[in-house]
């Protein structure tokens, strides 16, 4: 289902010479791992060694001692980002190879409306930006894709969608699966915005779900407003590290006269916080996506900094927006 | 129930003046963060990051982001291994507050025909050695306590049982919950082990235990003779880290016609192992218990290098021994 371009990976091994060579996969892409593993053992001479730690992104570089290890790390699935790794690291973006002509024809019909249209898709599809701006071409459409602050020609991440701000479109289309992207296109942009998903063979609109989700922050951000005593959680990741944030959140909670705590972790999971029953709310500095994606693991509030606004009467409800990490100034 | 010596805590860091400050706690402390958080920042000028990552011992030091932002890292709960950190760290012992009279005095009867008594028990009851000693002194034992290699007098940890080794005694009695620390002193010196549990308020013998831990590690290994396809499993806790024995335990497999991956993780649990379904046993050179241990909540056989010779028929079932780590030479 995606190519991961062995002989590259083959190539550049052989180039650098690595004799220790570290190969980390996000969960999806994971089951390659022992295949990939022998075959770069059979045709170098380097010694591999498998980072079977989660990987979410780029953003989630494997831990220090691998990197200490290790004379390449070769990173699949993700983009680079503009951060500072401690090894060479080679990233292999791994192609998704499924069809996307079904979705799209049917996405067809969902913009027939509109005539400007904005491009955004992720990692997996992005081989396809061109082939799917000539199909939208064909018909009749003005296509616009924009590079974003660190990310790709029509690129967004589960963090950052400034290549699709600002654009002077009608609508976008989005290519790929899920509903969290279009989400975030939603929010930044207020501008309709169809869903081409090719694993559901299907087009949608994101309205109901971004309906659904709006419902639901308003209701953790009522509930935050009884908090007296907070959790600003912090993660080591390098990618979603933010602890000049989390530093200044806790600040201003206690200028006000709250409690507040800074909790720092890799991963933030419903476990991990559990011993901290005694707080009443989190704000997560780590990865957007927790407080949204993963509310209802967790029995207290989890909310972004921008939420956090809302609930201290700095920001509007009106005025909602998604949290993101732009990977320059997120210290 | 823990005494947490918060005012050598405060000493400590006024002393060195340390501007932020880490605390970490084992799983079972972690409930008493935010009151200690409050009471550094409350009595000094320190900022104060809780570490919320899992923590089972001294080995699994807190990860390097927030070793290289903290001015002081506090551990409690555990003592120091010879392990080198990149920031000062102070070892806050938490002594149980509980009472052992109790399950000693019921211990007395089942240590009735044995004279020269071995003494072992973990940190929380460290501070208890000397009286403990002194009871079974007045109820005409003699007494044996020894320190080990990266442990004190008395002590053992889950993996280190050297302070128990070699010694010539009749039986051992071990003062503490749970099986894991008497099992291993069964295990390493086939004498008879009492446990005096003050959680349990009871006194009882390991073997019943030891026996079935033993016909589980018979059968596990029974299974992993089956495997064609290894992984070999490394944990990146810097108490944890065994690379060189992974690399050799490879080597050693690939020699004998097998397939052989190293699999490096912070953490090990069954939801990190599911992408290699592939693989039909595991061997683990992380820390010693979680083959033991954790045993049943894997699909897979997960086995200990010293269990991995009997497989290779390199040691005979006779000469079963737990895994340990000495801090040494472990890498």
């Amino acid at each position: 289902m995606y190519d991961l371009s062995i002989n590259n990976i083959i190539n550049r091994i052989t180039k650098v010479d690595a004799k220790i060579v570290g190969i980390q996969f996000p969960d999806g892409l994971k089951t390659h791992a022992t295949n990939m593993a022998r075959e770069i053992e059979d045709k170098t001479d380097a010694e591999v060694i498998i980072s079977a730690d989660a990987c979410f992104g780029a953003c989630d570089t494997p831990d220090a001692k691998l990197i200490e290890f290790t004379d390449l790390l070769i990173h699949f699935g993700h983009t680079p980002l503009p951060l500072k790794y401690k090894t060479p690291v080679m990233f292999v973006e791994a192609y998704s190879q499924i069809d996307v002509k079904d979705s799209l024809n049917k996405a067809l019909n969902l913009l027939k409306n509109y005539n400007d249209i904005g491009l955004a898709t992720t990692t997996q599809h992005l081989h396809l930006l061109e082939e799917i701006s000539d199909f939208l071409k064909v018909n009749n459409k003005n296509v616009v894709v924009s590079k974003g602050q660190s990310t790709r020609l029509g690129q967004v991440l589960g963090c950052n969608f400034s290549s699709i701000k600002n654009l002077d479109v009608d609508a976008y289309l989005f290519i790929g699966s899920g509903n969290f992207h279009p989400l975030g296109i939603k929010l930044f942009t207020n501008a309709p915005v169809v869903i081409a998903d090719p694993y559901m063979a299907e087009a949608r609109l994101i309205d109901d779900f971004a309906d659904r989700i709006l419902r639901i922050r308003f209701a953790r951000i009522v509930k935050a407003r009884e908090a007296k005593k907070w959790g600003i959680l912090v993660s080591s990741k390098e990618g979603q590290y933010r602890m000049n944030l989390a530093r200044n959140i806790k600040k201003s909670l206690i200028d006000l006269g709250f409690e507040a705590f800074i909790i720092m972790m890799e991963n933030i999971s419903p476990d991990n916080l559990l011993p901290y029953s005694d707080i009443d709310s989190f704000v997560v500095t780590a990865c957007p996506r927790i407080a949204i994606d993963d509310s209802n693991m967790y029995k207290k509030p989890l909310i972004t900094p921008q939420e956090l606004e809302i609930v201290l009467n700095k920001r509007d409800w009106e005025n909602y927006q998604l949290d993101e990490i732009n990977f320059i100034d997120n210290q």
